[in-house]
């Protein structure tokens, strides 16, 4: 998918809702244990009730593999069904991967070629030739870990170094090896102090925002200070949405928390356009 | 697998050698092609031609992922073949991991209780929660990178913060979140004017060191500056071993590349037990 057609969703939809598909067994209705693939149809079912309002879908490939090889199947199943049904939305493989260049380069295939996603998050710690085989594919996205959502970004993600932050020089390093119609970057919503920031490092580039919802950050000031001429947000929540209800009603109340979101995001879609 | 047993199994072995199984069906005889698990049967027959001088075998997820559903099941079947058959080789899911708790806890799950590995290699860049969930599995190994063996180390594993290059920071840390009876280094071979400091940062604990072969790492200058008197390595070679050739005698050739690598670190083993 090109930066124009993700923008043509934002607006077509007046959303940046990325919608993450953290799916526990453990944790979805317990009707679905009675269907041969529980985690895939539990999915199915999310997208169906949010397809209209989700620029996005993220799926965290940990809650996948904790599955084994039935895991890796409902996977295979949900992209094929998103790649097929609802080919306009964008999908990111949440991996957060990153290896010797041989080895990123079989992630990449795992991600892009075998699995057809859109994007694959990727840790920075290794470099450039961790990140530049995953830059090879053409409307493929490397989303590049940048200031993460987690508590722990506070003990490497900060650390300053020749007057900045590694977060940022990470950033500004990254700009060297993908354009923005090939590179995001991950920023947590949790840091919003830091965001201006964040958007003056990377101002073309696209940001896959998590943080919003269950971690506490915010719809509204993620927009305030990351917007740029491109909409330049994906914004992620998953907890609130795919887990707001558990009981039959799980997809309605999806739909209904999505569509909250969504109600906080359209003012400044509007703001895009005018 | 504890300290002591790893320890045990060095000495036994006069090895340091862990095998690298970066399984490629691009790479591997043809024939395998005629078995219903291409990547399992070259996987058993490297093992079986290996297991007296290995003291570890280190699947390389990326090879596996790659190849999806099918991939996701060699790799089932070669960890439950060496758990079965070689209880007493060390297994290391080289997966360089790391995400925020809840995630890392399933990428936890996924490597010790699914696929019942002995160790997994995590990445440091999202801090303490990201790394603590794979150290509440008791007889279990995180391997934290600290100074990778490949090009792209020096973009940010240098920066200094504080006097100290990220790799030093990243390993003191570490070392407040676990003991040297369950965290493990990644220091690569390629660095060996760094291994004396590498050592002098984390004394007790066991280094996994990539980088040796066809990387052009050395084992006399690891076992030089690296061990310690627990030994203290993981040395790994993988495609010098594991391609060694590419006809019938692939497994053969495989064990002599394994002895000839085994011959370098006999002198040090022996001065361990002087």
């Amino acid at each position: 998918m090109t930066k124009q057609e993700l923008f043509n969703q934002i607006v077509a939809k007046k959303s940046f809702l990325c919608v993450g598909l953290d799916t526990d067994p453990m944790l979805i209705p317990r009707f679905f244990m009675d269907y041969p693939d529980p985690m895939f149809e539990f999915n199915k079912q999310i997208i169906d009730a949010t397809h209209d309002l989700a620029i996005a879908y993220k799926p965290n490939i940990a809650f996948y593999e904790a599955e084994g090889v039935q895991g890796w199947k409902s996977l295979q199943r949900t992209i094929d069904y998103l790649s097929h049904k609802y080919p306009e939305c964008f999908t990111i493989a949440d991996a957060k991967r990153g290896d010797i260049g041989n080895t990123s380069k079989k992630y990449a295939a795992a991600f892009f070629r075998q699995m057809n996603f859109d994007a694959v998050t990727v840790a920075p710690y290794m470099g450039s030739d961790s990140v530049l085989p995953f830059l090879e594919f053409e409307n493929k996205w490397v989303i590049l870990l940048g200031l993460t959502s987690n508590k722990g970004s506070a003990d490497f993600q900060f650390l300053e170094s020749t007057g900045k932050p590694l977060f940022e020089t990470v950033m500004t390093k990254a700009q060297q090896w993908g354009s923005s119609e090939q590179l995001m970057f991950v920023t947590g919503a949790t840091h919003p102090e830091a965001f201006k920031k964040l958007r003056a490092t990377a101002e073309d580039y696209f940001f896959l925002v998590p943080g919003v919802g269950a971690q506490g950050g915010r719809v509204e000031d993620v927009c305030t200070s990351g917007m740029n001429a491109s909409g330049g947000l994906i914004i992620n929540s998953t907890r609130q949405i795919i887990y707001a209800s558990e009981g039959n009603d799980f997809a309605e109340k999806a739909r209904a928390a999505a569509l909250n979101t969504v109600a906080e995001m359209k003012p400044f879609v509007a703001q895009l356009l005018s």
